[in-house]
């Protein structure tokens, strides 16, 4: 049994697998990873421009010059283009984003001047040169990189790239993920089951997990614990996948067949996790590269187990240095006794108690409660040096919005 | 000018229209919000079950019975039908998931056990009755609300939902929202630009933002600053769409155009905030109830505004009693002085020493740099309050992935 530290760790370290590249239209690119570095081929902004609505002025004219009465001898808009000469004691009104012509270099806000009349203004007494002025290329130089390769496409970096004119990029090709099921007990939803029966909620958890738009993900159905059909389905996967998760058959019992299946066919990285819930997780590196997550037929430890290491991969598959999940500390609001040895997973919802976050944790602690995970807001993760938490006391917790 | 408080408050009060429903299959519900509790119709689990893999046992021929040596005299695997009969010193051996006749009602894990041969088994001495069994309706009890209306679906949901076996849910309909763009500056990407133009990238980052199953958005393109021409535009969209959200024309200089016009066909709700960035922010009510939000056209200030209100917002239109966004309290690694008197939103990213998270802001404070929005993991919220921040104090932060 390893810890969760040395489970990222042997991820990262096994994985080899170089992605194949595609191009895709910018309004097709969100949640892709970027497989060039993208240089900008303008500046931006294009021209110096107003920070605010306000009027500009020349910085120089007004040095040693105490009359504050200015002449507003034109305005301008975003979009126009603007060359008139400007005197002494003369102003320009301007309103955000309106392009400057070098020599109206100082930009007093609106909420600054006094109105004398329509045509006349009354400066602040005190006025700092270049204030308010947004400098051509400040946000972007022309031919500098401004997103690195592997970094995955949020709406921010949409709006970037829209902003510099690119709209084809080139970005690593979905993976291809087949999600499966392993149990004699695990029916479909829409069949009257018996009664020793359940409905597989694993395969529908997984896929919606995992509908994102770096994945593409092939539901591949149930398979039963038999030894000869759980080998002759990988060996097919393999070829046809870049990735195999695969919950179930991954307790004692089961799992024999699967880990032996992947001994044959490849290697076994690591086969339990001193982790709860989620221990009987494996992971494996098939024979041609491909990985393949053997989660806990258990939904919930599926679920956290999941959320771990299945984002984190999926970095990792494409080339990321990658972080382990962020967790954040928040307050405890309960008092628990807990076991040596193994890190904890609990399901946490977030209260506020005068503006003060507090985490609470589902009261029952059973794996089996898939209910615990809908209730809740994210992991508590409690460390297996950990053996008492009180009240009040500081617990790492990772919202599950976090994961993705 | 308003807080954000107060902004919120107002948005929640002036949503009044209700959402149509429309039907889904489960495998398309992620991320839609529930038009109908979800009552099961079955018991989950369907039967008591072994929590683990390991021997179980008939506790009360245990008591009073010190011979700890027991015969393994069947096995029952998770799919199986059991129903043999058990003496005093027999056990059968049982894998996460078998369902359990009622009377093998304590289960031994494998580890706690000592093989003797393969027939026969030892006990620990200490045992304690029903311990690893889950009990028929643990999780779920029939006839039981497991998700309550107007709840978002997420991956644990759908999960849930499959467990029951419920294909096909009542979901609110998607909203239909459109996004325009405003300003004679903003030329789209794909054509060749004057130097006194900027490419829009509102649109697409904002569309970005609005590419969740909940939303229908359209791109309806942008608009020059021309009150009759904005005035048409607004009149056309409220019949068409459940929300406008407008970028750019937010700025006092346009901003009277699209005030006025909120105001001759509907409710002005408020027309500026007192934060930075983001002031020139507006919201209003069309005489057809479609909401309208009114962004800043500088892309740091919208994507800001955005992702504080417009979530919001679609949460109020679903009908939920809507939670502020959620943050975390982070130390600071700098130290700043901030005018009194505003909230202010900066940049932030995390970083990690000694295994304690810190933030640090973007260097340039400017709100047309995109960059520092690509740069950054969430934002860091400064009080009103405040006018002063020391490394090491805790600052509020709100990570992007949580404002979904």
């Amino acid at each position: 049994m390893i810890t969760t530290e040395k489970a990222f760790n042997l991820i990262k370290k096994n994985i080899n697998k170089n992605l194949k590249i595609s191009k895709v239209t910018l309004k097709n690119s969100l949640g892709r990873f970027l497989a060039e570095d993208i240089k900008s081929n303008i500046n931006i902004p294009p021209q110096n421009n107003s920070a605010v609505d306000g009027f500009a002025i020349n910085y120089s004219q007004k040095k040693n010059n105490s009359n504050l009465n200015y002449k507003i001898i034109s305005e301008i808009n975003a979009g126009d283009v603007f060359k008139k000469k400007i005197e002494k004691n003369q102003c320009v009104k301007v309103s955000t984003g309106s392009h400057l012509p070098y020599y109206l270099d100082t930009v007093i806000m609106l909420e600054d001047i006094k109105y004398i009349n329509n045509n006349f203004i009354e400066l602040p007494k005190i006025l700092s040169t270049k204030k308010n002025v947004r400098k051509k290329g400040e946000d972007i130089k022309k031919g500098k990189i401004i997103i690195a390769k592997k970094s995955i496409l949020r709406s921010q970096e949409i709006g970037l790239l829209a902003s510099i004119n690119k709209l084809e990029i080139k970005v690593f090709k979905k993976i291809k993920v087949a999600i499966i099921s392993n149990g004699n007990e695990l029916v479909n939803p829409g069949i009257n089951k018996k009664n020793n029966q359940i409905y597989d909620s694993n395969r529908f958890m997984l896929m919606s997990l995992l509908k994102i738009p770096c994945i593409n993900v092939t539901d591949c159905g149930i398979l039963k614990d038999d030894y000869d059909k759980i080998k002759e389905k990988i060996l097919k996967l393999k070829n046809k996948y870049d990735l195999i998760v695969m919950s179930g058959g991954a307790s004692v019992g089961h799992k024999d067949y699967v880990v032996k299946i992947i001994k044959k066919i490849g290697k076994l990285v690591f086969s339990s996790l001193a982790i709860k819930p989620g221990r009987p997780m494996s992971f494996g590196i098939l024979d041609n590269e491909v990985p393949i997550l053997i989660l806990p037929g258990n939904p919930v430890a599926s679920f956290v187990t999941f959320n771990l290491f299945g984002n984190f991969l999926i970095n990792c598959m494409h080339g990321l240095i990658s972080k382990q999940p962020n967790f954040f500390l928040v307050k405890s609001n309960f008092n628990m006794i807990k076991k040596l040895g193994r890190e904890e997973f609990l399901r946490g919802k977030l209260i506020r108690k005068n503006n003060e976050l507090f985490v609470i944790k589902y009261s029952t602690e059973g794996a089996g409660i898939l209910s615990s995970v809908v209730w809740s807001d994210g992991l508590i993760k409690l460390n297996s040096d950990v053996n008492k938490i009180k009240i009040n006391d500081y617990l790492q917790f990772y919202p599950y919005d976090i994961f993705k």
